[in-house]
């Protein structure tokens, strides 16, 4: 069978299986994520030695030493993820949910209810984790899902794909509810982009020319996540203590992040000092300044600080540099961010309640913040219990999605024979 | 200036008064939206003029009878747009809208806003009255829009918009909110399809033709219906009397609508006596009956009922048609519902709460009804005051679209000074 034909064949397979998983009841989910779990601490030595397969064809082929570091599999990774499963069995079910039931005059009860979305197509690169974390929110939402990991990762979520498929089983569920593309040929992600009769959304997840990549070749809906290009804006009233503990926070706790701060924007009001303390702490920290002519002309000059071009306020560096930049007031801070920024995060440092309003509203990313560091910009974070991914669309689901975001709503409408006139 | 270089223009002052569109207060936007309402009155006289160019060249054309129908614009057509106007001002904001606020552990308190979409591309045919409605219910969910009508309705439309530019400024608004593409050149809606960087969303709105080219040539999120294949089940434990009057209205109240009944199952176990009265009544409304072999076999013979093929499963007749099946029970019927389905609007006739559960659970269609002629699937009948569209998709919106359907939610999130650990 050509590979075309064999993806296709996983597609009217998962086509077939979320009709079952449409209908599963939220304990018949929550006992195959139970006995996933399972299976994942069981077979801990078989994991282990699959992965042990990966890292050596890994380490042949010369790869840089952060992605190595992403498809390492410890028993302890293994047991987070079999708890990770487990935190999915307690999330609320979404499945079922009615909201905003009314009556109509004609005694008409119309509301929405929360409804799988039918079969998600997942493809990502290296961390074996996602396989799981994939699986189990596609589980407990109803969705059937088919699984493309990167090929570096081929023996190990082969190998996590068994405890998947052989849960599922145990729990006397339809094992097509989850499917793994177990082959390493590349045409098997366009063939699966082209199944737009089967697959019903597409979730990109790795870096950004696989996003692209996806998002050029397919006519399916995409959950996407591009850049995470990240504001901070210092307010003239801030808590200047505050708003440094805050900025150090949202750039240098993690750097290879995408709700790391990027571009700091700081009210043309603040004291100079301010700004040079701010810029000697993230200099002290190994971070590179690249400054806005304002800013150069206030401070003292120091090694650590360049002089910022046009393309540093576009840039998601995912490293230790941030771009500075002193705005007028918070008009500017707005304009700027909604211009240069890539609707990911972005945080206001105020007490008034008038500006917290104003940016609250104004500024069109997926999360707004007022007083908190950009790294809380994560599923984990807001209390979703998981995170399929971040989006950065527009349409459906914005930021950190979770259980929700893998669902949508359709009407439902409670008659009496009720008909038209 | 090139079509391709012009609707570039248009689509980069879309952007920029989408900024001014998502600041707007619900006050301003209700007064652009009332201001507009007088123009449209005012301008009657020009309006009907403006029209009749176009009635002139489609009779030339010799347009067909329904088209030409659809095109017509009267004083009182120009007066229900103008409290179409109103009705929008009437219906609540949704932007600015908070829900889910819920504060962490860590005293973050985090929560959803509801916000505009951005930019709007409409492409509709025909229906002068699309033009209005389109523009005030993205001047009240705060997105911009470029609309592109038919080439058929290009005199009512220029003038249609002056109205709202008028309106618009008159309001002290952006005109540039609402734009027309008042050009006919047929290359402008593949230049506006490949504006992803301008535009957020298109909506087509008409034939399936237009629908289909839309969806192929563009990388922006489309809001598309397609086709709308209505069922109606009879449950064997159904009122008979109700069914057969919900079976009437479904089918023959009108025809060439998208949430008319297209096929109809009825379960076995209900007498032929039934499935008789209710042929007998179709047809004597004119409806030709294509039935299955075990409704044939059952019923007496007569004129107007044929034998169904495989294809008229799949039909959206928008006529005097009607598909007719007996299925084994409700599982067989939702079986065939979800497979020769178009996810618009299915409805099932019983008194039985644990089919109705389970109808309205496994039913995988944008409206699921009971007891409830299908033709209720509209936005002004489930009460959301106004509509843009019907959606087939699943993600984002399904169904009637409304003012909640152009916006979407972001993450909100209120700190004091909080960093993570």
């Amino acid at each position: 069978m050509g590979i075309e034909a064999e993806i296709k064949k996983i597609g009217v397979q998962a086509k077939l299986a979320s009709a079952g998983a449409r209908r599963a009841s939220t304990a018949q989910k929550n006992r195959g994520l139970d006995e996933i779990a399972q299976h994942l601490v069981n077979a801990s030595d078989d994991l282990i030695a699959a992965n042990a397969k990966d890292l050596e064809a890994a380490r042949a082929s010369n790869l840089d030493a952060a992605s190595l570091d992403r498809l390492i599999l410890t028993k302890s990774g293994i047991q987070a993820m079999s708890e990770g499963l487990q935190q999915i069995c307690a999330l609320e079910d979404p499945v079922g949910k009615i909201s905003q039931m009314a009556a109509r005059p004609n005694g008409l009860e119309i509301g929405k209810m929360r409804t799988p979305i039918g079969v998600i197509g997942m493809i990502y690169e290296s961390r074996p984790n996602v396989t799981i974390d994939a699986a189990g929110l596609c589980i407990k939402s109803g969705n059937a899902v088919i699984l493309r990991g990167g090929s570096e990762c081929i023996h190990t979520n082969r190998a996590l794909f068994s405890c998947i498929s052989d849960g599922l089983k145990a729990a006397d569920l339809d094992p097509d509810w989850v499917q793994l593309i177990a082959t390493t040929d590349r045409a098997a992600v366009g063939a699966l982009l082209a199944l737009d009769e089967h697959v019903d959304m597409i979730i990109p997840r790795g870096g950004k020319s696989l996003i692209e990549r996806v998002a050029k070749e397919t006519r399916i809906p995409i959950l996407k996540h591009l850049d995470g290009n990240c504001h901070l804006f210092v307010n003239d009233d801030a808590d200047l203590t505050m708003a440094e503990s805050l900025v150090m926070n949202s750039k240098t706790q993690r750097y290879a992040v995408c709700n790391a701060l990027e571009t700091l924007l700081i009210h043309k009001a603040l004291p100079a000092s301010f700004v040079s303390d701010v810029i000697i702490r993230l200099v002290a920290e190994g971070v590179e300044v690249r400054a806005c002519q304002r800013t150069l002309e206030q401070v003292i000059q120091q090694s650590g600080v360049v002089p910022a071009s046009s393309s540093d306020w576009s840039t998601e560096y995912l490293g230790p540099v941030l771009a500075l930049k002193i705005v007028d007031d918070i008009d500017d801070a707005i304009r700027h961010i909604n211009e240069h920024g890539s609707n990911h995060t972005d945080t206001i440092v105020t007490q008034r309640l008038a500006d917290t309003q104003k940016f609250m509203r104004e500024v069109d990313s997926s999360s707004v913040m007022v007083n908190a560091s950009t790294r809380f910009a994560d599923g984990f974070e807001y209390g979703l219990g998981a995170e399929i991914g971040i989006s950065t669309d527009k349409l459906h689901a914005r930021g950190p999605v979770g259980l929700e975001g893998l669902t949508s709503e359709k009407y439902v409408v409670f008659g009496q024979g009720q008909i038209r006139g």
